[in-house]
């Protein structure tokens, strides 16, 4: 049973810059590696490493306990494992699909691999590259506990966090999705304060050290008050949201001042502007997650 | 001279919970410290501290060579010192105007002083009242160089960092703007987030710890590649920006599929795609800076 031997085979389809990252973590940690592609060529530096190269990805898939799957989205990774002779080959063996996309897609592919007799496991990969194979990366798990337990110790050799986050297939890719959310939100809003600051003659340089400074502040800021924000709670601790406004709409009159685009800060004023008119001018401005999705 | 003593006084207009925490670390600095409010009864606390409750705005800042006015936002501050006594009684003296607004607003106030034979400078305050009187207090001024300069022994007073960022009047108010964008967006997208992961069936608390690890990646990233922005070059160094824009689209689905307005994030999805359709598909999301502000 392969649940009760030491796993020394795995396969990674996929060879963009991250299934590089992830195959070579695996060569590193000595297991058997086989690797393929869609687009030959990209492998050549990994085979010189030490990988296997299958001629197609029934032989990829075919050759190891668990195939990790990790392409640039779910489209890419049906493409592959969806194909007959794929899935054929994957029967009574293992997928970790550590592609990014949305909840409903994992779930799809869960049905899909339940449906023929395929162990499915879901997965995020939270860091960039560099990250793979060292204590800094941070990896996200979803589907059957046991299943995630069987392919742990080969999982575990990608280096860094592995965190699972339930058996429902879906969770790993929701986390994924609420955290970039997050990520390229914030970026957004550092590229529009960049815009900002260049018409009001203040470089990117110069604005920098200030803008990691307020950085600095999220962190714990976004550890504070989630006990009030699971019940439905929004106190305004240091702002009320009529505070915030007033915020916003400087930003906004200050930007389209300059002729500068500010539908981000535009679409956030208008949500808070929405918690006001119904009735929640005492509350802080976490009071729009209620506007954008109503209890 | 005013500029050749040591001041041991000063003045505070407004008394909302920043102009109380400012006149409070002045009264604990053994400061005569003068407090006016447009609505009385705010200023109990401080006057039985020590504080001097002035009768009307024209004694009030008649009684400092320095009157610090922190207000909701330059309406209210024009509404007190541009009052004729009010206006005749600061003839010599200095504003310090803490009050957050536009840069146009500073602008335009800085004239009015210098009409009138007002010293004039323009601050932001950038940390909580809590920070106030503590190390944690982060200040930025814009003005006079002379004048910051004289008056600085007073400001210092209220402990933590403070920054003369020029003498162009507009420059506090315009970092002040670009931070709080900063600020203010970020805390949009984690609302954002928090809504879709609440329709996913994750709490807040459950999050939470990986968005304190995500934001925790923002100070560092606020810090590289300013040079390359300042000169308009857009590297992709781990993501290319149509990487960044099949995640954009797949957070805009999720919430969007649980009805969830996702109208943050359709808007940094639309200046993306904007820098794809200009030819830049092969820069990072950076890019998006140009979109909002072309050179």
């Amino acid at each position: 049973m392969v649940s009760q031997t030491v796993q020394t085979a795995v396969t990674v389809l996929g060879m963009g810059p991250m299934g590089r990252a992830l195959a070579g973590a695996f060569v590193d940690a000595g297991l058997t590696t086989t690797v393929w592609n869609r687009t030959p060529g990209r492998d050549h530096e990994l085979v010189a490493r030490g990988a296997v190269r299958a001629e197609s990805p029934e032989g990829a898939v075919a050759a190891s306990p668990l195939s990790v799957v990790c392409v640039v989205n779910y489209d890419a990774s049906d493409a592959v494992v969806r194909r007959d002779a794929v899935t054929a080959a994957l029967k009574g063996r293992t997928v970790a699909n550590l592609t990014a996309d949305t909840p409903d897609r994992a779930r799809d592919s869960a049905a899909w691999a339940a449906d023929h007799g395929i162990g499915y496991l879901d997965g995020a990969i939270m860091t960039p590259t560099m990250t793979i194979g060292t204590p800094a990366g941070v990896f996200l798990y979803s589907g059957p506990e046991q299943l995630y337990q069987e392919h742990r110790p080969v999982l575990d050799t990608l280096g860094g966090t592995h965190t699972h986050l339930g058996t429902e297939i879906g969770r790993a890719a929701a986390y994924d999705i609420a955290l970039l959310d997050i990520f390229w939100t914030a970026m957004a809003g550092y590229a529009h304060a960049l815009a900002m600051a260049r018409a009001e003659g203040i470089t990117a340089q110069e604005l920098a050290p200030f803008a990691q400074g307020i950085a600095a502040i999220l962190p714990p800021l976004f550890g504070e008050g989630m006990d009030d924000v699971d019940n439905g709670r929004y106190p305004a601790d240091i702002n009320p949201i009529t505070s915030t406004v007033s915020t916003m709409s400087h930003i906004v009159h200050t930007s389209e001042g300059h002729g500068i685009d500010a539908s981000l800060m535009r679409a956030a004023e208008g949500l808070a502007r929405r918690a006001i008119g119904r009735g929640h001018d005492a509350d802080g401005f976490m009071r729009v997650i209620e506007i954008m999705n109503p209890r």
